[in-house]
């Protein structure tokens, strides 16, 4: 199984960035968390590394429906989008959003839990689809 | 494989949480993000569940080791711990935090993920067990 739903845009991490949270609402995820990796480590530790962002995304349906099914299914929520740039093309952006079917895997058998995974892939897809 | 690394505290999800941030710092893991996930289920979509909140932790050296390792595994950052009220026990917190062996396994054969993995799981668990 794929780790992530993956494109490419050609844009800035910046622009993609905004771009990337539109289609997500478009989707009905909101965005709880950003972290901004490279200065936080460039911060705390001081070393250097390209763009990259790790947005939070949350639809809060699915995510519940995900918690009643499975209450430790916090532990991979909200679902990482993480927008970096694509270091051997400058000015290209990576956007890659876990692969909610991860969730699946890692829970034993759980049916409901399946179903949500089941449509969040879908929607981050389309999500994904439309940068 | 276990998806948590987990305890039980004797005491509020407020006075867990302060506890929980005090032991992960301890083993060099800041909180980068907090998600009151109860509190955001009430405001977008007017559900009621118990205390439920996601500490969003992170190991800088260690992150940028796995970062290096694995472009991809932005995706599994931060570190999730969730401190949540124990329904069944009045007064007492159940404290999860993502075993970092996850990564290990959803991403191919890399030996220096592997090792980057084994020394945070060794790490997040001794915080759970400080608890």
């Amino acid at each position: 199984m794929k780790i992530a739903l993956s494109t490419t845009v050609d844009a800035s991490v910046p622009e993609t960035i905004t771009r990337t949270r539109a289609a997500l609402a478009d989707q009905g995820f909101g965005v709880l968390t950003e972290i901004d990796m490279a200065a936080t480590l460039k911060t705390k530790i001081d070393v250097d590394m390209e763009e990259y962002v790790i947005l939070g995304a949350c639809n809060p349906p699915m995510a519940h429906r995900a918690v009643s099914a499975e209450k430790q299914i916090g532990l991979l929520l909200p679902c990482n989008v993480v927008v970096r740039a694509d270091t051997g093309r400058p000015g290209t952006s990576i956007v890659e959003a876990m692969n909610p079917e991860l969730m699946v895997t890692v829970v034993d058998d759980n049916p409901e839990l399946a179903a949500v995974a089941d449509e969040v892939t879908a929607r981050l897809q389309a999500a994904i689809d439309a940068l």
